[in-house]
This record gives structure tokens, sequence and C-alpha cells, in this order.
């Protein structure tokens, strides 16, 4: 089954992975009443966060031992500065955002923290480690979107945040999210092992927490956390 | 002058130079009134950050290009591992907190910010980008001890931090701080060049941030931030 | 002058500059009496030597400090995964080699030399460091091509290394070769500065000296070097 | 069993192992009739590998994920810096070879391709990775003193190299490749698996080719192989 690995991270991460993917963020973003000073906050930080998703990706080329371990590593990264940083930048365009504004914004601690332990748990360990600090992100994104679209208390029809919520549950995402997942499957198979779970999930769930802060990050700049 | 680089570091980092050095936490520690929660926080995750910390010299070492900065490197993992992380579980102890208790502990948001940051300057990095994110913790904890201890303010007698401040004021740590910043100098002129000045400055102030939120994040134990 | 620092370098390597762009490799393939042993020795190891270029090129999207920066990288990792070995393979066919041959080859001691000291001189030091590493192979051979061209005694009917010698002679690799040099110029007035040039310059030395063996390993390929 | 890797990896590298364990430069060391020129050769060459070994080491201590991990690293680089290298210095000198002539010396080929094939398998991959690249070299120099020592072609008595031969066959020597074997265990337990076993033995016949590449390089300074 694909994804097997990501089933069992999410499983050992408990009710940590719920924290992350049904965040009060996450909620009222489908319910369509998050505070657009949250959104406009999380889409700042999340141009920031793109720049080192980048870089990781930069890294896992380096560490691929193959040419298809490769390829799949570039097109990542050519799936972030050719397309999703481009629709990022015309998605802010539409909430008053400039490029050089969001350029010239501080990182927030919640994005240092999550972009450099990514990174640093990539070049600690070999690609599977990086991927796997890397699952919450892309593989979780997937899964969010997706549960709030099914969700009857998600909010269509004049839901500012649609748009977002449709890309992420877009076939097209869903379908690297996929990938992604399967890619778990294949490397654990090809450098892990069962000794080396208890590591993997760790960080994993480390790296769910760090997601969570990331959502609570943009809430805390609508300063006040209540409906 | 010794540590001319490290001078030139801290004017342009402005107000969040002081900020970090005499923010709220150093303050409070320095008369004696901060309070216990805030200084036991601060402890457990200083802890976890000495492992990074270690980690960091380790790299250092890799980063080398002569024999003699490798030994610079060496001798710093060695204080770290061999001297600071046992003092440290020994004056843990005297607060009651075990090494088990600290190694259990989750690290904290502002923990892995500024590690994995530091960590991720070195490998994006030279060596000289490395020392200089570390520079506001190494150098600057020498200066933050010194001024204290120059301040009417600070209080001696009954003061429970008063070891602390002594530990960092005293000729042994201030020693090692001047010889970090003559080092800064030393790579500076072999790997610098003011071309390079604005982008060290630049990763010098977010360290300085980034330490700044840690002092917070003891305050926030306290749950009150007021006297 | 764009290449400024390109021609201090190939200036300091002094007499190791000619020693590889004037190797009895590149003066006989130009004449074309190159063995063919010697050549398919080359063609098979610079398959393999690509995969490595491509994780350089990898890891210099990592050490990346701007999306500019990122973007010059990725193409040239999509220059090497998308084009250059996809043509590598085309042409190696002509010569009779398929691509799961060359695969399977072992590494030569020189490619292991060349391709990891590049590497490692990327991760131990700075992107500044990685490109100079980088330039002896990418700069050098626009130029090794360029020079051939030009030269009475460089065959061009009938000899067989014709198309290779055009490749690298032609437009595109020599606007891609000048714009690595004009790369080194930009990077060395933001991360360098005079102190730094000594070791740069020794770097870039050895790189040299790699890259002339890796010509020499191709001769040995044909048992015996003289004509 | 300990070293049971280790064991496996050494079948794994089949013809090749004894290829280097058993390389012409070894047998005649042990007899006694090595050629000096081909001995100084090795010796210079092997301090300038002792360098990069440090670092690899330093590597190490970054990549640790325990205080441990670090602390058995941190005693290999004590091991190189303040033990091994000052023996080497030492010892060098008994032999007319001063520290500032062999720090002066190029690195040969075969040196650089060892030593940056060693550090890229630990940064492009784990700690796991690292070690298994290095194990060849710990691990097989305490076999081959060894074997030798019990080999009856072995001359002690008047033997220019006898000092060499003893220190690796002796207790200390013994006991920290002892360690490295047991450490490999230890680490495939927690970070690998079997799928993982294919490139890991990979990495460890290329090693091993490497350091059999570096014999060679002794023995060809002496200008004729033969007796």
């Amino acid at each position: 089954m694909p994804g097997e690995l990501f089933g069992r991270l999410v499983a050992a991460a408990g009710g940590g992975w719920s924290a992350y993917t049904r965040h009060e963020f996450v909620l009222r973003l489908a319910r369509g009443d998050l505070p657009e000073a949250a959104f406009r906050r999380y889409l700042v930080q999340d141009y920031l966060f793109l720049l080192h998703f980048a870089r990781a990706w930069g890294l896992a080329i380096y560490k691929s031992d193959t040419l298809s371990e490769m390829r799949r590593a570039q097109s990542l990264v050519a799936a972030t500065l050719d397309v999703e940083i481009g629709l990022h930048i015309e998605y802010c365009r539409l909430w008053g955002l400039s490029e050089a504004a969001m350029g010239a914004e501080p990182e927030a601690l919640e994005t240092v923290a999550y972009t450099r332990f990514v990174l640093d748990r990539g070049l600690a360990g070999d690609r599977l480690d990086l991927e796997v600090a890397l699952a919450p992100c892309i593989v979780g994104y997937a899964e969010i979107a997706r549960e709030r679209m099914t969700d009857p208390a998600t909010k269509r029809d004049g839901n500012p945040y649609r748009e977002w919520l449709e890309m992420y549950a877009g076939a097209e995402y869903q379908s690297l999210a996929g990938e992604a997942a399967a890619a778990l499957d294949e490397q654990f198979a090809r450098r892990g092992g069962e000794g080396r779970f208890p590591a993997l999930a760790a960080s994993f769930a480390a790296a769910t927490r760090l997601e969570a802060d990331f959502w609570q990050m943009g809430l805390a700049a609508a300063g006040s956390r209540g409906p």
C-alpha cells in the first residue's frame, strides 16, 4: 500500500498530528472566518518558507544515489521555484502583498525553526531523514485540504480562502503528495529497516509540532485567538 | 584591536544587541528577582542547546583549512562535552533537575530555531559564517556577565543566580570569549573582505534576535513577565 | 571586465593551466589522431562525472542566498540532467556505448578524485569555494575548445572528434561558460576580498591538476601514450 | 558477535579485500624489503590523509544523535590530532621527514580520492555511511597488522618497518579497531536494515579499492615494483 510508512509515522505522532492538521487556523480558514491578518501573516511567512523548501530539494539532489532520485528532487525544485513561488506571488498580490514587501519581511521564529530543523535533519542524516522531516508539510497539506473539503462545516461560497483549499485539494497537488508518500516507502525499503523507525518517528513528530507552531504564528498575528 | 569585527557586527545590529544583552531575563537574573521557574526553563533548554553547540564545533573541525583551526574547534568541542555539559549537569542538580529529566524534555521552539539556524549558516556558508552565527552566544555571554558585574543594581549576596554570573564573568570564560572574537578577525582577514560584511551583519543580527527569543522563552515559563 | 577573477586564478595556476588545457589528450583530439580507446574511456568516465556535476549544482541550490542564485544553480542542474546527460548518452551510442554499460562501469580513481574534491570544497567552504573548484571544468572546457578551433593544426574534415570540439566551441556553451566566469566575479565582490585569493587560487590549481589527471586517465586507456 | 557487519562487508568485497590487505606494499613491508622511497612516499601522504581523517570524525560529531555518539567521535578526533599526528611527525622525523616538509607536499591523486570519497559518503549519507567508508582504513589496518604478525614470512629482527607493524598490531590499536567494528553493528541495528546492505557493501568495496590504490601510490614512488 503506498504511503505505508507515512501512515505509521502519523500513527506514531499521536495527538500531535491532529493538533497540526485540524489546527484552529485550518478549521477557521475552511469555515471562512479566519481573520485576514492571520492569513496575511501566514502568506508572507510561507513565501519565506518556500525559499528554504527549494534549498531542501536542492540538497536532496546532492544526496541522491541515482539519476532517477536526482530527477525527482529536481522536479520538486522546479515545482517550487518555477510554479509555486510564482503562484504564491500572484496570489499574494491579490491580498495586497508585493514580492518585494514579502522578501523584506524578517523571518518569524516559527519559520526559522521549521525550515532549519528540516535542513539539519537532511544534512546530519541521509535523504530519507530529509524527506521524513519534509513529509508533514508536503503530504500533510494534501491531507489537510482533502479532509476539509469533505467537512460539512467548510464554506465554499464566499469563502475568501477557497482558492487556497482548492489548490491543495486539487488533483495536481494530491498527486505530488502521493508521490512523496510513495517515495518514503521506496526509501525506507532501500535505506531503512525497522530499527530506524523510532528515530524517524521522533523526527516526524518534531516536524509536525513545528508545523502546528507555524499555524499558531499566523493566528497570533490576528491579535486574538478567539472567534 | 582584537574583536574589531565583533564590534562592527554589534554596531550593525543596532538596538537588537541591547535587546538581547540587557533583556529583562538578564537584568532580573542580576538583581536576583528572576522567577525560579524562568531560570529552570532556561537551564533545561540550555542543556539541549549545548548538545547542538558541540555539534556546531564538530562541524567546524570538518570545515577547517589548517591543523591549528582544527585544534581550536576541537578545544571548543572538549570545553562543551568535557567541561560545560558536566558543570551544567552538576549545576542543574542543585536546582533539582536530573540529566535524564533534561534529556527527556522536548526542545522549545526557540531552542530549535537558534541551534538549527547556526548549523545551517555553517553548512550553507563557510567557517566564518558559522563562527559569526555563534558569536552572539560565545562572545555575547561574556559581555552580558561583565556588564552586569559592574552594574550597581546587580545583587551579589543572596542572589541565587550569582554563580551563573560569576562563571561567565570569570577569567576563564572571558579569555575563551576573547579568543573567539580574535578568531573572527583572523578569519575575516583571511576569508572575508568588506563586500562580505553586509551578509555577515545580517546573519549576526538574526542570531542575536534568536538569542533574545531564547531569554524570552525562559521568562515566559514564569507565567507572568512583570515583577 | 567579466572573468577577472577567473583570469587571476588562471595566472596563479601557472604552468598547471596549460598542462591541463593543452594536454596531449586535447591536442590529439583536435588533430584527430587520439586513439579511440582513449576517447571511449573518457566518454564513459565523463558520464559518471556528470552525475556528480549535477549533485554539485544541487548543492549550490542549497548554498544560495538569493532567489536568483538559486535559479542559476537550478538552470545548471537542468542543463546537466535534461540536456547534457541526454546528449552524452546519444553521442556515446554513436561510439557503441550504451547508457546501461556506462552506468555499470566503476568510477576511475581520477573521476572519484576530481568530483569528490569539488563537493568537499563546496561543503567545507561556501558557494564561491564550490564554483571556484568547478571553474576549471566549466570555463576551462570553453577555453580549450575555442583555442583549438583557432589552431591551424586542428583537423576538421574527417576528424572523428569534431562534434565534441564544436559543441564546446559553440555559442551556447561559450555563453554558459561566460556566465559562470561572470558569476565568479559577482561572488568574489560579495563574498570575497583579497585576503581570500590565495586559498581560492590553491583550490583552483588543485582542481586544474585533477582535470589534467582526468585527460591522462583517458590517454592511459590507449595503452601507449605515443602517437 | 561483534564485527558482524564488518565481516559481511568484507565477504561482499570479495577479492578486492585481499587485494588491499595483502597488497604487495604490505607484504614487502612485513618482509622488510619494501623500498625506502615507497615507505617515505606513503608516510608523507598518510600525514596528509590524517588531516582529512580528523575532519571526518569532526563531521561525525556533527552527525551524532546522542551524547555518547558525540563522545566516541570526539575521542577519535583526539586520537588523531593529539596522538596519531604527533606520533606520525615523530616517526617521520626518524625517516628524515620534517612536519613542514610534509605539510608542503601536494596531495597525491590517491590521497585526494580516498579522503574526499569518505567525506562525501558522510555528507550525502548518514553517520553509518560515513563509518562504513572509514572502516577499510580503521578496521582494515588492524587486520593487516595482525595477519602479518602471524605470517612466518614476516621479518622482525632488522626489519626497518617493524615499529609500524607493531603499532597497528598492538593492543591499543586493536582495541580501537574492535570498537569501530562494534559501532558498525550498533548503528546498523539502529539505522540500518537489510535493504540497506547492498549500498553499504558497494561503498565499502569502493573505499577498499581506494585504499589499495593508496598502497600502490606508495609502491609507484619506488620507480620499479620488483625487488
